[in-house]
């Protein structure tokens, strides 16, 4: 089936480009010596988690119990969850996955050490820990180096758990600097560090130059999006994910009606202008967008637009637009190949 | 259940404000003589369309053809569906709800009137077409009343179709003078309008100085929200809608960590500061959110949080949060009464 044949809104996934960008940063990773932990909530797709861990990833990285679970359910095995767990109902699950795969978790207090060590233990293996630092993002995580490291010697003091290293979000100058001094109190009292763990696809080919760190979760990178494109982590080209969208009205002298807006595409900006552009033409922009109209300004290549006429539009923020679709098409080229179910999204916890 | 019990981020529809706010607004438009028209795009639950018919709704509105198929399956028998439908997937699949209820629809040109002309061959019964009209708004619609009136005239010549009248978003005092000079061109040239039909939460209150509007489109007013607090059309207590989150990390000095970020309340600010409340405590203030992290700032009258503690955040925009969640509780007072599928939601078209 051709693209064109699809209804829309529809969001496509260009498997061909998915390829490309998993196999140039796994390639990078193994070059430099990094772990590539992926970040799959930006598709929430357990085939695309399965294709990363075929190109080399060394597990993948969720930022929710459930998404862990659909993950888990699909034949991951290997899983980092980025996210404090707190609360009886997510410890009891948080358990259950540990009791069927290699899970790994964070934890920013004692209050967040104790829960996981209650919910490990009878397990007959110690939980996973790292401590959370935060670098500067401020949105979670222990204040300074040597809070990080007292954490972990609480950690170390719990029966059931077993302390991994340190993690944060994103990785940055700070963040480096942040982890230096953690290694170098630690090394002081004679602790060994498994793993220092950072993320984003922002500033994710500058890794190299973070000395210590020895994984990387990113996430965006697999389809990247303008974000990343404005932030010059990749092309245009390089974008894999994009949502096909009808004209629908042509009552606008210099703009057509496209029928997707917020809730196709979300609002996230993050300092762009409009909320995406059209694929082979990015001087067409979509300037405005209310919950199901999409305002696409008419371009200095493409003066006109024919009713019912099909665009694909690059999304601003990849991550978000993944979370608001039920399922996507797998497209190679122009053809329609596939469709996969967007499992991990919509989940309540 | 208390709500308490429930676990987190999870969607809470407060039952009786829903019925206090659909009453109040209900008996509005009975007493100005205005028909209701509720959008259901906020809420996209079958069982709340059928309570807005309950209290005297004269039938619902819909953005989409596949929420109008999800009402109409759930037994809603008039739809009027604000938005033109173009192409020949959409424009079959409108051919059948037209065969199984009564629809109105809109057009803006005589290309996409053409289309609708087409779907309603041979049914038996004439589709009913509103002429969409841009009154400011600048996102589909025609641009003058003179067109709009000789769109209305192109309708009238179309077999299979029957001009109801004029429809426009949102009601405003720009909307009135468009319509007044509409009505003065159909009178001269002896049109009956039977609708003029208006929408929006914004200023509904203010809908009889619209004279000539006799139908109004409030999608918002069923649950309300900040945007809507801050418009001056609710109070805070009217707010129906609210997400119960719980404190996921207490290492911030001033704030705390909610699990609730952008895919829990969207981006969407509209001027607000921030992305919620606590329903209970305004002024502590959902500052900052990435994907699954929300940072709350401690407020005045509550400094403090303990960790695992659940809170109700209203958020800004209710109609962005109910198409991110697969469904909803229906609670009374404390007490979780019941759950609703958010049916509507995350179709693919």
């Amino acid at each position: 089936m051709h693209i064109t044949d699809l209804d829309t809104p529809a969001l496509l996934i260009d498997i061909d480009q998915v390829k490309r960008n998993l196999h140039r940063w796994q390639k990078f990773c193994d070059q430099w010596g990094f772990k590539n932990r992926p970040h799959i909530k930006t598709h929430k797709i357990p085939e695309l988690a399965h294709l990363q861990m075929e190109y080399g990833a060394v597990g993948i990285t969720c930022q929710k119990v459930s998404e862990a679970e659909v993950m888990a359910d699909a034949g991951i095995t290997d899983i980092f969850l980025t996210f404090n767990i707190v609360g009886k109902l997510k410890l009891s699950r948080l358990r259950e996955l540990h009791q069927r795969i290699r899970m790994r978790v964070v934890a920013d207090s004692q209050e967040v050490v104790e829960g996981l060590n209650e919910a490990a233990m009878g397990t007959g293996k110690p939980l996973e820990v790292c401590v959370e630092c935060d670098t500067g993002m401020h949105r979670c995580g222990v204040g300074s180096p040597l809070e990080a490291v007292k954490l972990a010697e609480f950690v170390r003091s719990r029966k059931h758990l077993q302390w991994s290293g340190f993690s944060t979000y994103p990785t940055t100058d700070a963040a480096l600097i942040f982890m230096d001094e953690g290694i170098r109190i630690c090394e002081n009292r004679g602790l060994k560090i498994e793993e220092i763990s950072g993320g984003g696809t922002p500033g994710m080919w500058k890794l190299p130059e973070y000395r210590g760190f020895t994984e990387h979760r990113a996430g965006t990178y697999i389809f990247n999006d303008r974000i990343t494109v404005s932030g010059g982590e990749a092309a245009l080209e390089d974008c894999a994910l994009s949502v096909l969208v009808s004209v629908t009205s042509t009552s606008g002298s210099d703009w057509v009606t496209v029928d997707g807006g917020t809730k196709t595409f979300s609002s996230d900006q993050y300092g762009q202008t409009g909320f995406g552009v059209v694929q082979n033409d990015p001087t067409c922009l979509l300037t405005r967008c209310s919950e199901e109209h999409g305002v696409l300004q008419k371009g200095e290549t493409k003066p006109s637009f024919a009713l019912g006429e099909k665009l694909r539009i690059i999304p601003n923020h990849a991550c978000v637009v993944s979370n608001l679709h039920d399922m996507a098409f797998v497209v190679s080229g122009e053809e329609v190949v596939g469709q996969w179910n967007i499992a991990a999204r919509g989940k309540l916890q």
